[in-house]
């Protein structure tokens, strides 16, 4: 766990946290709209990234929560799967609320890669080549 | 979800959902035996390991089950939990069983990595230097 | 799904996921506490009792967020197991959030319980021997 | 946890956390195939009780493999979602695999409700009135 954590970044954790329940919460309601509202929003693909999104929102809140060492690079692949939600959400239509929630988790989550990130930078210098290998927002393995 | 899948691909999909499945297991089933032991493996960063293990293992599970578009990034992540799960547990001693089914779940979650790149190549060239951003096993961002 | 769903109900709802959320954070978050302390609070038996509610409190959570038939079979699950998490919290002592956060949540889970019986008996007279079967709160099977 | 497991028990409990993690899996493999269908196969009811069923099975599978005191009581409704999903599949068609993993997850969890039962004959008899209140298979609440 991480013993470094301050103050500041308990508070940030805890609002990433919300924030991850909150999309997990609107990405599983919102399966129910969809379905009813059919056609394109009830397509697998999409029903598919709802529940990927609810799924990955709640394991990075419960590693949050826990202050695993893992935690960054699950809010690195959240930041990821909530981005590309909204953008499924936004060109869609009638799903707003989706959209807003999935927007607000992935800021939330870049913020605490960037805190990882700096901590990581005052505390040790062998971890230097590391922003090199992060993952870039909006890119996906396979 | 991926349609492109091939026969070949869904039977290393079974047998990573089942590594994936039973290292789930082993790192809960673990728990009760380090705190039994006590000393180093009731260490808060050791239970938090397996926790984070059994997490990641359990989303990665689940999202492969559902076809995810995000299986591949999650079993990349999940064989870099694996593999450091595996040290500790070897660096510990007395938790044969658990590094072996980290050992195993880590190489079947590299094999599917593996798989959805090549299938990119051979899909798509606009994704051609995916390669490069992609997380190297061993590396944790924080 | 439950379309029979009132406003007074969604808002109930919504404070009952909100109160699952924050038993699961909660008692995630005491794992560290508690290992550190050592002692009674490490024993395998508290370890396994708040991993059990953080479990069942994020699935009671999900089940309500997609609104499935089952959540008020959950909550009332969910109200017992926070019930015996909060007495042991309190009977260990220096984990005063931790019961606190599972007396709330156990009292959001059986209103939510209350008020799905409530629904049952305006519709429908077959389940009229309902209640007789449903577990006492308190009672574990095992 | 359960210090009282005798082998013939463990045994029984690997069986039913495998069928468990099959029925989560096949669960969530059948969504795809069931928007895919159409018609009666993508009501949200159908895919809120498939969503349901793969939900309770991770969490059952779960509390097995940490050997929770709480286990018994999550067999019990694991049975019970279980056997109305069956229901829903047969009723519904082309669903014969699924159908049969929920059958099969329901008799395995049924199995340990039993054993945990005939455990808590042996050990203690203050208890004793515990099984009136047992959840009758197939019933819900709400």
């Amino acid at each position: 766990m991480d013993t470094t954590q301050n103050p500041a970044e308990g508070s940030a954790m805890a609002g990433c946290i919300a924030a991850c329940n909150e999309c997990n919460r609107i990405c599983l309601q919102q399966i129910d709209h969809c379905l009813t509202l059919g056609g394109a929003h009830s397509e697998p693909d999409h029903i598919s990234m709802l529940l990927t999104c609810a799924s990955v929102c709640r394991t990075t809140s419960e590693l949050m929560s826990m202050e695993s060492d893992w935690y960054a690079t699950l809010c690195d692949v959240c930041a990821q799967v909530c981005d590309e939600c909204a953008d499924a959400c936004e060109e869609l239509g009638d799903m707003e609320e989706c959209a807003a929630a999935c927007q607000d988790c992935a800021e939330e989550c870049r913020s605490m890669v960037d805190n990882g990130n700096e901590e990581d930078d005052e505390d040790e210098d062998e971890d230097e080549d590391e922003d090199e290998q992060e993952i870039t927002a909006g890119e996906r393995i396979n």
